[in-house]
């Protein structure tokens, strides 16, 4: 038993009970009085990736998008949550992500370092099947809350169709066979009245 | 595409979003002040199981032992969160969850409900590889909590060492190689004053 190594690993599992405390700006769909976490959001957004693997474009390793969901907002331990319509917040948003996930990884033994970095790397860039279908539940299980609240999140922010459309838009390019689940949950959601159309 | 198979995936994930208003009895070690809760623990014991599984005593399909993490208190969303310590909730506690089990899975199209429900019973059974090592973190991460928040929830309900010792031991029976270090934290308790010998 190497201790300097469980030692590590112990205190990069401790590290990560903080993101338990960053908030999200969706609500529960539970209870919309209160705010989503980051913590939560991983664990619902990694059992949607079990549950919807098959409608991913490409084939799939599953353990490797089930670990990019439990690991793609850890970076939020030193960032936050960044909102994706805060065009402010996006000019250094790569930059913080950068140094936040160099910080927090790094706790780990190198081995492990190197490959939750280059898991997250990899998610980010979007490019794989893996990251790709990833990145398509990432914004796939905001639309459901937003949905599920009645566009509360929505109301209180401001947020339009036309605003919104570009967002939810990655679904199509990124996981096709959802994208018909997702435009019918933000057609009917401007129909309900939950998202206006414009401002 | 089957849009009733869809349905049916989508409307499990969205009954999942209630995981996140059951509480349990540990509070965060990153805000003392809060109790944890079953969404955020199971993303965290996922996590655990991703960085730790080195330490399992035989070889295990991660993808099984963390979709078990991910899915081992989803029963609570109908049973609760039951207290370990507490011997009346213990005496219909199997029934209660076998229940919550069957309501919960069987939203999913057959064979996901049972994949998800055949997991959850390897899980309580405790006799493969995959659900030992499982049931081993499910001890350690509550441990961790109490050791890191100097034996607050221990504090507030009466916990000694005399009641500790036997639901941790399981950690040696499931996950010898981690019992070193579970040890060490359950007597550092003690000597620190987190956890009394006696009442």
């Amino acid at each position: 038993m190497n201790e300097d190594r469980l030692n590590r690993q112990i205190a990069f599992l401790v590290e990560l009970d903080k993101l338990k405390t960053v908030f999200r700006n969706a609500f529960l769909v539970a209870d919309p009085d209160r705010r989503e976490n980051s913590a939560k959001h991983s664990w619902h957004t990694a059992m949607m990736a079990a549950i919807l693997e098959e409608y991913s474009e490409h084939a799939v390793d599953s353990l490797r998008v089930i670990k990019m969901m439990l690991l793609h907002d850890v970076i939020e331990l030193d960032a936050g949550d960044t909102d994706i319509y805060d065009g402010r917040a996006a000019v250094d948003k790569a930059s913080r992500e950068e140094r936040g996930a160099e910080r927090v990884f790094s706790l780990l033994p190198s081995d492990q370092h190197q490959e939750m970095q280059s898991l997250w790397a990899e998610f980010e860039g979007a490019r794989t099947p893996e990251a790709r279908f990833a990145q398509a539940l990432d914004r796939i299980m905001p639309l459901i809350h937003n949905y599920y609240t009645h566009g509360k999140r929505w109301k209180e922010d401001g947020i339009t169709y036309e605003m919104a459309l570009p967002v939810y838009q990655v679904i199509q390019e990124y996981c096709p066979a959802l994208w018909g689940f997702a435009g019918q949950l933000l057609d009917e959601s401007v129909t309900r009245g939950y998202l206006p159309e414009h401002l």
